[in-house]
């Protein structure tokens, strides 16, 4: 895939994250600050389009998280110097599953995720602040997300980023390099790794994403081109299972009004 | 505005559920039952379309929330011999709001939308069951609702359905008679009905509403009818405000790829 300008790409998405937020009549923003790269790069341009006060980053851990992921989100506070706090998750999602005990890690990573978009949008409500999304392009067209949960927001400036420009661009404004250099992982359990969960590396996914989205591609000659027919199907299927949650919930029409 | 034929509004929607469950390769459907009319009606359809012993219907109490509501539901699961279960929201809304004692009735009440959103998408996990909507067109266009909360779902067969349509329909099916004859309420408080916090009747703004929508009359064409200027700004205003909850988030698009 083609590298991106990063100078003009941060210049455009510093602008939309102005303009847009200006749009709504709120000067504020709020983010969940997963200690992930891409909340990580969201904040960095956050603070580059409002400026460091009018950032609010909310660190949600549930009691299994990785204790790391906290250090790292802190590491973005303190370089950033945004306002931030920290809302555990635990005994609201406990106070469900303790009647769930047989819930899948599945399950209880989604009813997560929906938990820390309910406690992002109270605090927009409390703040006057816009909730800003931090989902890439790779994860959005894989499907890598929870519907209504961590893909949930207002605007979000890096969902036509893929996960390759994230990095590219995480380097060049200065993200700290232990974010940009970890393993990305969802964080659901112990050692847990994106990559290892959908059985595909991110390089990957998006040489045959960019392929499929920017270049429209097909299937044969993308494989001509000497990439995996499994690894190009396996992706294929999913961005086609996954359509529902790029799309508002279908209404049926009524055509004898 | 014009009265539904309900026989093929009804034939259309049943076939509009069957269908589009189906398509999802699956067999079995969740709702949230409230205990008012719109997810009533959801089930009746729902039953006619994929029968009762495919319906999860799920009471999610608060322990604000009027005891009348979980009545009027399980006069539904007991006419329609649904399958049901109750769960209280009350421990999991409560943990977050325990650090928060200054929270509105307003930034509770969305909350709990969407922990019941939340729930419903778990129990569709659990279940390999598709989460139904019962939001309808009236509120949908007000913007009276939480967006990913009540509002959200994979389908909603009641979405083009105005609140009149609504009543007129569940006469038609049978919706038990306290759940249509009541004043509608969104219950987040004692005595709180969705017309006195709108500041508007239901009447009102549907034939305002479909004015606007159906007929694409203007403003000024309205109030010469003989509708208030006000109430018909206050409709227009309500609309445009809450335009967002109706489309996908916002996502900035690289022009320089």
């Amino acid at each position: 895939m083609k590298n991106l300008d990063l100078k003009v790409t941060h210049e455009s998405l510093v602008n939309f994250l102005r303009e847009n937020i200006k749009a709504t009549g709120l000067k504020k923003a709020v983010i969940g600050l997963s200690g992930g790269i891409d909340s990580a790069l969201v904040a960095y341009l956050l603070r580059d389009a409002i400026g460091a006060e009018n950032i609010l980053a909310i660190m949600m851990p549930y009691k299994t998280s990785n204790p790391e992921s906290l250090l790292h989100a802190k590491m973005v506070v303190e370089d950033l110097k945004i306002n931030s706090k920290i809302i555990e998750i635990t005994d609201m999602v406990d106070a469900y599953f303790k009647n769930e005990p047989d819930a899948t890690m599945l399950r209880k990573g989604n009813k997560m995720a929906r938990e820390r978009m309910s406690i992002l949008y109270d605090n927009s409500a409390k703040e006057g602040a816009l909730v800003i999304g931090t989902s890439n392009k790779t994860e959005i067209f894989l499907g890598y997300s929870t519907q209504f949960g961590d893909s949930a927001c207002a605007i979000n400036p890096i969902g036509d980023l893929y996960k390759t420009n994230v990095w590219d661009l995480s380097r060049y404004l200065g993200v700290p390099s232990p974010l940009i250099e970890k393993k990305p992982s969802a964080d659901l359990w112990e050692g847990q790794t994106d990559e290892q969960e959908m059985g595909l590396t991110y390089k990957e996914a998006d040489e045959i994403l960019y392929r499929l989205l920017e270049e429209k591609k097909s299937i044969d000659e993308i494989e001509s081109e000497g990439f995996d027919l499994n690894l190009i199907e396996n992706i294929v299927s999913r961005m086609k299972r996954s359509e529902y949650k790029r799309r508002m919930p279908l209404i049926a029409e009524l055509k004898n009004r």
